[in-house]
């Protein structure tokens, strides 16, 4: 007797799902982006204590179709162009359902062969993708974060005479400060990776960046130079082709130089932008990263990959290895010259996020891949040029991808202009068809505006664009005077 | 013009996986447990290059089921006995198929609601389980590696004195040796986490364990008292409830009061056996943890929820969040008193784990869930008396859940008893019906067998003890003389 629950329940289920996954890919441009929903509101709506007996799968979908479906943000809304706009598109969703299914925990080799291959296979042909050497090997995380983490973990263990791996940090009179530096546009996993690491946030220098949201290359030469003259010891610096807010790029080749000649590991966080570098002609932006000692580019942004699946290039793999690799008694095999993918990171258990990789490259190919992008791309390029020729906004970063920032010119003071745009950015998510997100440039609030979903056309943007702009109108009418 | 795949072939291909999901848990039984695959043979039948054109999702499915499907350990096999057997149950496969289609990021209130209130929800339901105290809040993540390794940030982060987020730990005079311990059967993570943290692999102190392998209460109250003396700050203890190699669980009462006394953090590794805790005949294994500061347990071990579901529950999840929340300007946000997840751990990004979660609570019930667990445990207690009472076996460990430990009675020395075992795991697994898998138990080669499939029956369990007891007979036939 089967324990789970019987197939022919599980098979209808299972087909219940599939149709309820189509038909809302199909229709979710009707709902309004941003659930209409307040804080608690979802909470209400579940029961407070699990229930004694088992539900039918029918009754559950019910409650999904009814609670969940309708109260999430709709991330796969062609009109979500807030944050890093993502798509986990059709053949990444199979590839989920086939590897839950499938339920492997590819630790090591035995316990999942074709996970472990695959993994392998899928991460070289993106670096064949991306234009890397073939000494680049890859490995799969579930975030950037943790991809970061574990290369300046790599970065801190190859301060080999200091043996932090078996002494640690704390209490030694003999281990210098060890310093990180990055932009002051970079991602906060760098600060987060810092105080896992125990190197502490006081020890990440945000050198400042120049008129286009890169980091200023001579202030970086500085800090480090003041750092070493203070006894303190550089071990990485953080290069970020995509920035957060702007999609800026590092001056990543002047970098990588000085990082080699200085003795200091170069990471480069391309979480976003690195899928950009599979379309030639704008690889150029990426001049320099074959030189960084770790990559990381993460396909469930805008690769077209469900979430999480983010990739970490190594240059030296056994770099990461020797950082990491521990084999207690209980997963001692005897496979040689295998790779244990636990060896490479702090996490043991491992699904099989390779597969849904898989899938998305085979559907699409690296044609329709780079098709996509560069019509992302395209997009962002005539909205900043619509953006530009209207006197009441203004583009105030390079676009190099798919992200636009701008800013609505009101107000008559900074300050004023701050609080238009916040008003502004509130006006437009409460319409419904359309979420931006905000950041800050420069200590001005700036609307920020990301094109990354499949779903997004042309006339999308066109009708975003309409709708931003009777935002404002509508803003400026209800002016006192 | 959606550029997705289009929506009549992404249904199709929908389809034809829950059918393929369907047969396949109908069907594992017929594979052998481990594929027979040598290392590189799957990559063999992987193309080199990515495709440049896409591929229909029918002819990627094809391949799937040629090259991955036979070629993974099948962790749903019911002779899968290795490890920590588990089961991916049909509803946590509906409902991480759902969250991909989905594919929130949950990392803000705003930016998923429903993921939001709906993981909140679920860990108070599972407290409710465990028989916790209301105010323990539950936070998922991947791993339990990645939970304790937040819980022992957490610990360090506690030292309010020491600074250690903003200043770190290197090059500072002022802070002494950090310290933790745990017992000498406790899981790998745990140095792992002390590797990553910065505290290094020796300063986790590997108390020894009794004759039960559980940690020796008396060691630990010396150990502790040493490392004092010497000027070292004894931060935290992890306690297990349930080691990899035997499930024994410490004396947590004990290790709870005297880490109460002492000021010391306590957290507790309940990743597998923590399902246990819902039976509340099986909760006095676990007395005193109700006094942690943290508990990790993976509903992913063997509470049938899909891998990847690690649940850390935390006393005061404020510790978790002074310790991590980082807000950066792209994520400010203007809702109050809300959950964002993102200020709990290192990742940014995060899947809507929680959805599987209640999928699988509701559809087995609590009542449902204590059934399987408890015949686990019993199918495991049957068969250790079956081993116990064969003259040329020998159980090695108490058996408090669904876990046996065994060796075989064969060879005239240890070390030839040793090779013995390991030649008779090889045989079993060699057979292809049944996966068992080994560990060290006071220097000794051990067989481990673990019970946590919900396909696995009484019948299942006989089989597999009549193979093992055969593959001895054939080993012993085959010795000379």
């Amino acid at each position: 007797m089967s324990q789970d629950v019987p197939d022919p329940e599980l098979r209808a289920a299972l087909h219940r799902a599939a149709d309820m996954i189509a038909d809302y890919l199909q229709d979710v441009g009707q709902y309004p982006v941003l659930p209409r929903v307040s804080p608690g509101e979802v909470d209400a709506l579940l029961s407070g204590a699990p229930p004694l007996e088992g539900e039918s799968l029918n009754a559950i979908l019910d409650d999904y179709a009814r609670i969940i479906e309708p109260n999430i943000t709709h991330w796969n809304h062609p009109g979500f162009l807030g944050y890093f706009s993502i798509t986990g598109s059709g053949p990444g969703i199979v590839g989920e359902a086939l590897s839950a299914a499938l339920n492997v925990n590819a630790m090591l080799w035995r316990t999942s062969p074709a996970a472990t291959e695959l993994e392998e296979r899928v991460c070289d042909w993106l670096r064949q993708m991306l234009g890397l050497p073939e000494l680049f090997r890859g490995h799969i995380n579930d975030t950037a974060s943790i991809s970061t983490m574990l290369a300046l973990a790599a970065a801190r263990h190859s301060q080999s005479d200091l043996r932090i791996r078996d002494l640690g940090l704390a209490g030694r009179a003999d281990i210098p400060e060890l310093v990180v530096y990055t932009s002051d546009q970079a991602h906060s996993s760098c600060d987060k990776a810092a105080m896992t690491l125990g190197l502490g946030l006081e020890h990440v220098r945000r050198i400042e960046s120049d008129r286009d949201f890169r980091m200023s290359f001579e202030s970086l030469v500085e800090a480090i130079d003041s750092d070493r003259r203070a006894g303190r010891r550089p071990i990485a610096v953080v290069a970020t082709a995509g920035t957060t807010s702007t999609t800026s790029v590092d001056p990543i080749d002047r970098i990588a130089e000085l990082c080699r000649r200085e003795g200091i590991w170069l990471h480069v966080d391309a979480a976003y932008a690195g899928s950009a570098a599979i379309c030639p002609e704008l690889r150029k932006e990426f001049a320099g990263w074959e030189q960084a000692d770790s990559i990381v580019f993460n396909p469930h942004k805008w690769l077209f990959t469900p979430i999480d699946c983010s990739v970490l290039l190594m240059r030296d793999v056994d770099a990461l290895r020797s950082a990491f690799s521990l084999v207690p008694e209980y997963l001692k095999t005897d496979e040689e010259g295998v790779t244990n993918l636990m060896d490479l990171g702090v996490q043991l258990g491992r699904r099989f996020r390779a597969l849904k990789l898989w899938m998305v490259i085979r559907a699409f190919g690296v044609e329709g891949l780079q098709a996509r992008i560069r019509e992302h791309c395209r997009m962002a390029r005539d909205l900043a040029s619509t953006i530009e020729s209207d006197p009441d906004f203004e583009v105030v970063a390079p676009v190099p991808f798919s992200v636009v920032c701008f800013r609505w010119r009101a107000g008559n003071s900074p300050v004023e202009q701050d609080s238009q745009n916040e008003a502004l950015l509130n006006e437009i998510n409460a319409q419904g068809p359309v979420l931006l997100s905000s950041t800050s440039l420069e200590g001005r609030d700036t609307l920020h505006l990301a094109i990354g979903n499949l779903k997004t056309t042309e006339q999308h943007i066109q009708d975003a664009w309409k709708l931003i702009r009777s935002a404002a109108d509508r803003l400026s009418a209800a002016q006192p005077g």
